[in-house]
């Protein structure tokens, strides 16, 4: 936050390329040249059913404030040999475009357009890496957020607990927003219950029994200090002194507290959880929460309820707020579409030796298709962005890859996902409140058959392209490698000569 | 960077937890005692042979910034029913202590003290969030760093590409500041080149190819743009049109370019690198640079090497600003000594049924222990604060879990690690530049052992405590279990009742 220059921004928080591609487009007069570009993802995080689009509201902030500063520009003209002219157009550049994105707490699959830009070529590229930076991270970790509440039920409590292992300041608090998106209850981080209007939560760690080496005398002085009481029972032993302790400042203190309950952060939670509840129910308070902690993640929160544990708030810290086993998302943000000579989009597209990074060309939008009856979606139907699904009765939905795997749908209600963000550089959407938001998440959630929400292998969702989407796939393939072929003596380097 | 709070400040960047225990210590009236906390990690990152402690710099900086502003207590006079009073103080709560770090660069282990803060109870627990956050995250990519730059080896550059797959702003800001500490050589972020001085590398991607089609066009206008040209050959076919394309434009634009080299961002490393070194070399492009990146890490980066991959320049994204293979560090903070009655320290200990989260007690020094002859280390040496090393002629250091591994070591210099940072609450440390870290990283790493700095199963390097220190953290478990005992029919919860 404090750096040496007053006047930072986040204009150069991105590639040095992408500022060298803007200035060949500038000397070549194509820098404002239209052009389409969409983020997009390949595969889904954690091999999970679906996704929870997040980072929307960080993106369209940076947009907003997209300013090269004078120290920015002086920056550039000291480290590189731009000339003046272009330092100039930098220096009074502003994002002009138009952006459509899904909304936050929107849910997305792999392969499907979630931001589409379109916008001079110059701003496209300057603007890609920052996009991609906070939609990847915010994305992936309300995802991750949204498999550890579904495993946990819809009657416990989640709690984020896990800014000391972020990835930096940003994560801490921009990870604990999208867990709150994705399905948490609350946070431990202070600045972004301020910033975001998330609930805190937290009474104190294993140092205040240290700091009085006595477990009840530091009970009683928190007990002393704060009406809501939940007591860290582990600091010694958690059966024998830590319950037993908790229990005594309970009943020593009366009404004049409220005795939420206890925390476990060691040991064997079942064990300990399940003994823990016997012991409070038995001194008489029934409604003391058990709250666990350490190193916690879905599949560790599905084994303890397996073995009915006793626990009824989850605090979950590292394996969220890094998303320890799938730490990146992996989106990429491909052009689409270009201008051509006469003003018209003519399509691009990216070959590549390695089939799961060739792009599908075109300016698009994605429909999900809902059916009437059972309300459930029948899947995501990727389209050209001039098809109409207006009088189609019967939609064939075809996997875009094994295309004999098809089904045909009717009676269903096709909702347009991609919602206009910025027009004219103009911000036209209207923000909603990150509890609007996570509302929003968990009533898309039932759009979902059960099946696709499983965290081990769930059933693949069917995200398929339009015949017309499909066929102009494959004719651009076609009229690259033509293209190439005509020049070069091409073979597509399969590795072989 | 923006927020609705035009005074908005890190002050609440923290557990709410730390500040509900600064409250109780401040109705108790010992907010000022005097304790002493240590941070450190207790594994290996990576299984790594050591670490390359950073974050310091961040660290510092959110010391000296510290302070509640106008905001900051509002939202906390609306969302707690602290008293007036209460937030008075912490109105006017400032960081009065010392503090004793590790510096930038410094080659670390597990189970040793990294920082050290001796100051009120009040503000240990307020800083510990934010100090955890930012070492944690920055020693981790430096170490990571580190070891992708030992595999390279000397001659190669390496380059720091990951800003659009990093976890948030601040990850990819610092992280690549880390990643120059551990031995990058330049970065693609143009905002850390700018804050830090860091260079900044990078010249086009794909879409640049996809906005000409024409994959000759491209390079030409790139060539006519800027002096210096590395092509990146990979967007349609690398050997048949990408390389013969580079090529061409390189011969006739001759000396009005500076024809670095080339990047490849797909395919098989191996066999396209060392098929563009053959098609270079014949063409008459002996120094041009063969540049690889996609998905490389350490590991990849070796196997390629021992194919004889012709890479001369190795572009790092995901693997490392995310720390792929282990996203968390894991460090902890711990209360090792608070004030008695008296003003004298008492050493505390946590104990808990995991015995590598048993503490070791009393405020410490480290020493790193220089074989006078070989000038390499020996290993460190962890003492209490007021042992001294002066005048031991032989050292006997011994394994702190399997005390009978030991050895005798003489002739030896020892060298003290903990450097003060504040004194007083004031800075007193002169921050290096990032190119003096650098430096200092570089140089620290040549007291190691070959056998230390193996990226796998490297050999373990003492990190021993003196007699004293192992002594003393005996006495502790002992004395808090006595004490734990008296109070309750403690067993230190193993699994049976």
């Amino acid at each position: 936050m404090t750096t040496n220059y007053p006047d930072d921004s986040y204009s150069l928080h991105t590639d040095f390329y992408q500022i060298n591609m803007m200035k060949v487009y500038w000397d070549d007069g194509i820098a404002e040249k239209k052009a389409v570009f969409e983020a997009y993802f390949r595969s889904m995080p954690f091999n999970a059913g679906f996704a929870v689009f997040a980072g929307l509201e960080r993106v369209i902030t940076y947009i907003q404030n997209l300013k090269f500063t004078e120290s920015d520009i002086a920056y550039l003209r000291e480290t590189t040999n731009y000339p003046e002219e272009f330092l100039t157009y930098l220096s009074e550049f502003k994002f002009k475009g138009k952006i459509r994105s899904m909304r936050e707490g929107e849910i997305v699959f792999n392969n499907e357009p979630l931001f589409q830009v379109e916008a001079g070529l110059a701003e496209c590229q300057l603007i890609e890496t920052a996009v991609l930076n906070a939609l990847n991270y915010q994305t992936l970790i309300a995802t991750k957020a949204s498999r550890i509440r579904y495993v946990a039920g819809p009657n416990a409590s989640v709690m984020e607990f896990g800014t000391r292992r972020a990835q930096e300041f940003d994560a801490a608090l921009w990870g604990t927003r999208s867990a709150y998106i994705g399905g948490f209850d609350s946070t431990s981080n202070v600045r972004a219950g301020k910033l975001f209007d998330i609930p805190v939560s937290g009474t104190h760690a294993h140092a205040m029994i240290q700091a009085y080496k006595d477990e009840y005398v530091a009970f009683t002085k928190y007990a002393t200090s704060h009406k809501d009481c939940v007591f860290l029972v582990d600091t010694y032993d958690t059966l024998h002194s830590g319950i037993p302790n908790a229990i005594k400042v309970a009943n020593e203190f009366g009404d004049k507290i409220n005795f939420v309950g206890i925390r476990i952060d060691s040991g064997d939670l079942s064990f300990l959880s399940k003994k823990a509840r016997e012991m409070l129910d038995d001194a008489g308070y029934p409604n003391a929460k058990i709250v666990a902690s350490n190193d916690l993640d879905e599949n560790m929160i599905m084994h303890l309820m397996a073995q009915n544990a006793c626990i009824d708030v989850w605090g979950v810290g590292t394996k969220l707020i890094t998303a320890y086993d799938q730490p990146s998302l992996g989106g990429v943000y491909k052009m689409v579409a270009i201008e051509d000579e006469n003003g018209q989009y003519m399509d691009t597209i990216k070959l590549s030796s390695n089939s799961s990074k060739v792009t599908t060309p075109g300016r698009k939008n994605v429909f999900r298709i809902i059916d009437n009856q059972s309300k459930r979606s029948e899947g995501d139907y990727i389209t050209l962005a001039d098809e109409s699904m207006e009088g189609i009765e019967t939609l064939t939905m075809f996997h875009p890859v094994h295309s004999y795997i098809q089904k045909d749908v009717s009676n269903f209600t096709a909702q347009e996902l991609l919602q206009d963000i910025f027009i004219d550089g103009e911000l036209v959407y209207q923000l909603p409140t990150v509890h609007e938001i996570k509302e929003f998440a968990k009533e898309n959630k039932k759009v979902l058959w059960d099946e696709y929400r499983r965290i081990s292998n769930p059933e693949e969702y069917p995200v398929d392209l339009s015949d017309k989407c499909w066929e102009n796939r494959n004719e651009n393939i076609k009229s690259v490698r033509d293209h190439v072929k005509e020049t070069t003596s091409v073979h597509f380097d399969r590795p072989s000569l």
